[in-house]
């Protein structure tokens, strides 16, 4: 069977996954989860599909796979491509670690925030508080990628596949690729490399624009 | 040379790698770092010991590992123990993935805020919002654990030692054992494994305590 990936194109998370399984040319189908109704919430989707109640998921005939970190690692598992050679790969997990701690937790939840909530129940003081959390983070990312091309060594790997998730998005969540120039060199690196796609091409989006006012 | 951690006692991440060495019975010393003067954050430490600023970090002759996820994976290596077998390996690791991403960060953030932070300066909103994310963490904890002694298969795993770490703290965070049965009976699981310590007994401490008002 070909692994399928329950997945929406808003999810950057989700993008991990649906990029690796790309750019490493494997055979995979997307199964779309319908997120700001609920779905990945509900209790038929915590009991059939992800007790986290999250995208992504990858299923195989034998595997049922959460975590874009864990699918990244089964996918380099699989195809030998992005998982760093010899000690790297504990390079390499370890900034796809940071990426989930650091990085992309807070960028999704900021554009949550700041673009799916309703413009008047958007918490002010929340915002405010992770987007300098975030700006830590892209100091961190800005200093590490000064003077290399690719995140851990000579090739692109799963720590950049991770790392760059929520970065190609349009929506507000405070980051601006000019005020980042080795952040903005790297994500050109990563969207000249063959098969690339933009989350929004790679997936359905799920995002049905504002709420209509009640009538 | 044995393995170094640099750790300091009220860091759970740090917890997480001292835990699992102790339980492996290797061998490893300390190296403490003075987190609450900004040790972790200067520029010497993100030039010599780890770029992101953060504890905790293993050096060993021939390797620097940080992240707590990494560490644990490298542990796992070294002795044959915690990482899962077979596919379970990937259920290990998705667990530490979402400790990382849901559970652990914001234990350790509302902990710091709550605690940690001058009274007068404790952002009331951003606690009540990363409180509120922390319920539906322990929730979809609680949940897996109902009928399971371990995370993942029939013994204890990195899944255990990576989602126990902040949970053993005495300081107020909003979570008591009492309200959460599955997570309260796996905790006395843990703590009754062959050598078994709590954080404040593995490791020294370096919160001195509220700053002494200006004279």
């Amino acid at each position: 069977m070909t692994p399928r990936l329950y997945c929406f194109a808003e999810s950057g998370h989700s993008y991990k996954a649906a990029l690796a399984m790309t750019l490493a040319e494997m055979e995979w189908h997307p199964v779309f989860v319908d997120f700001f109704t609920g779905e990945a919430r509900s209790a038929e989707f915590r009991r059939d599909v992800n007790e986290m109640g999250e995208c992504p998921v990858l299923k195989t005939d034998t595997l049922t796979l959460t975590q874009s970190g864990a699918i990244l690692q089964w996918i380099s598992d699989q195809t030998g491509k992005f998982g760093g050679a010899g000690d790297d790969r504990y390079e390499v997990l370890r900034w796809v670690l940071w990426d989930n701690h650091k990085l992309s937790s807070q960028l999704g939840m900021l554009r949550f925030l700041m673009h799916f909530v309703p413009e008047e129940k958007r918490p002010q003081d929340v915002i405010a508080f992770v987007q300098s959390r975030a700006r830590s983070a892209f100091k961190t990312l800005d200093a590490h990628l000064s003077g290399r091309d690719w995140m851990v060594g000579r090739d692109v790997t799963n720590a950049d596949l991770s790392c760059c998730s929520y970065l190609y998005y349009p929506e507000p969540f405070g980051f601006n690729r000019a005020d980042w120039p080795n952040i903005d060199r790297w994500l050109s690196c990563i969207a000249a490399l063959p098969g690339w796609q933009h989350p929004y091409e790679l997936m359905t989006r799920a995002y049905p624009g504002p709420p209509k006012e009640e009538t």
